[in-house]
């Protein structure tokens, strides 16, 4: 049994999210997305903007690269749904998420398994020394989380 | 480094979810969980029976015992939320998820990391040789994140 075969248990359902997204999105119109989830709260096209901004946030992270598109982090990271800010279209949401997802998988199969295990960038060593759980995969393991968790909001909207 | 190291990471991930389903549980009112998350959708009571009767099976699956609440499955797994089914109040529920929820947490410290990584009871020894991630962890780690996606649901009764 390799450690390799428990990181890659963390691939797969990271993969199996991302595809249960991209399943739930497929069965949604741009208008659909435009709603709000429930009454007052986020609507699906913010939800996009959020996922493809924290998901683009793992290229500095995870030590990949520099973010794709850090323009878009102001307005989904942190900050309430604005329906009246500019921003991007639903579609372009979508492409966007697509790029950021397809770079990503590309990058990922490139760490090492004791790359997964080393501190992640916004962690010190000194910290890490003392928790020694702030790894990179506890990160990917953390946005699967964050990412089931949005995926209950949009299927509402179907 | 071990890979009960490992093993540890993916503990943490379901605690920190259960923890999180506590703190937005105990921020809602018996009546606020009555409410359906949307319009239209499952209510809070329905998603904390479901959430309840699914953690209690993990008892069978992961070879650690019976259910405890066996009768609830039939309400709360692959049923439609039914209002007017004579069922536990969300002040029963309550307590039912925090007993399977501390059963679950003591027969949790005494599985080995060897368990861990064996087969869950639902998939047949054949299977499992040729689908080795079809083991106890990859079910936890499942759970977790079907733990999330509910979440993501009930928080929207805040």
């Amino acid at each position: 049994m390799e450690h390799s075969f428990l990181i890659n248990l963390s691939l797969k359902q990271w993969d199996r999210q991302n595809k249960l997204l991209l399943k739930v999105l497929g069965g949604l119109s741009d208008e659909q997305l435009s709603q709000q989830v429930a009454p007052g709260k986020n609507s699906g096209r913010y939800l996009i903007g959020h996922l493809t901004a924290v998901h683009d946030y793992l290229f500095p992270i995870l030590d990949l690269g520099k973010q794709m598109y850090p323009e878009i982090e102001p307005l989904y990271i942190r900050t309430p749904d604005n329906p009246t800010a500019e921003q991007p279209s639903v579609a372009e949401l979508r492409e966007m998420y697509t790029a950021v997802m397809e770079k990503l998988a590309d990058s990922f199969g490139k760490v090492s398994e004791s790359d997964w295990l080393s501190r992640h960038m916004y962690v010190s060593a000194e910290d890490f020394a003392k928790e020694p759980h702030r790894n990179k995969l506890n990160v990917l393991m953390s946005r699967t989380n964050h990412l089931a968790y949005h995926i209950g909001q949009l299927i509402l909207l179907t």
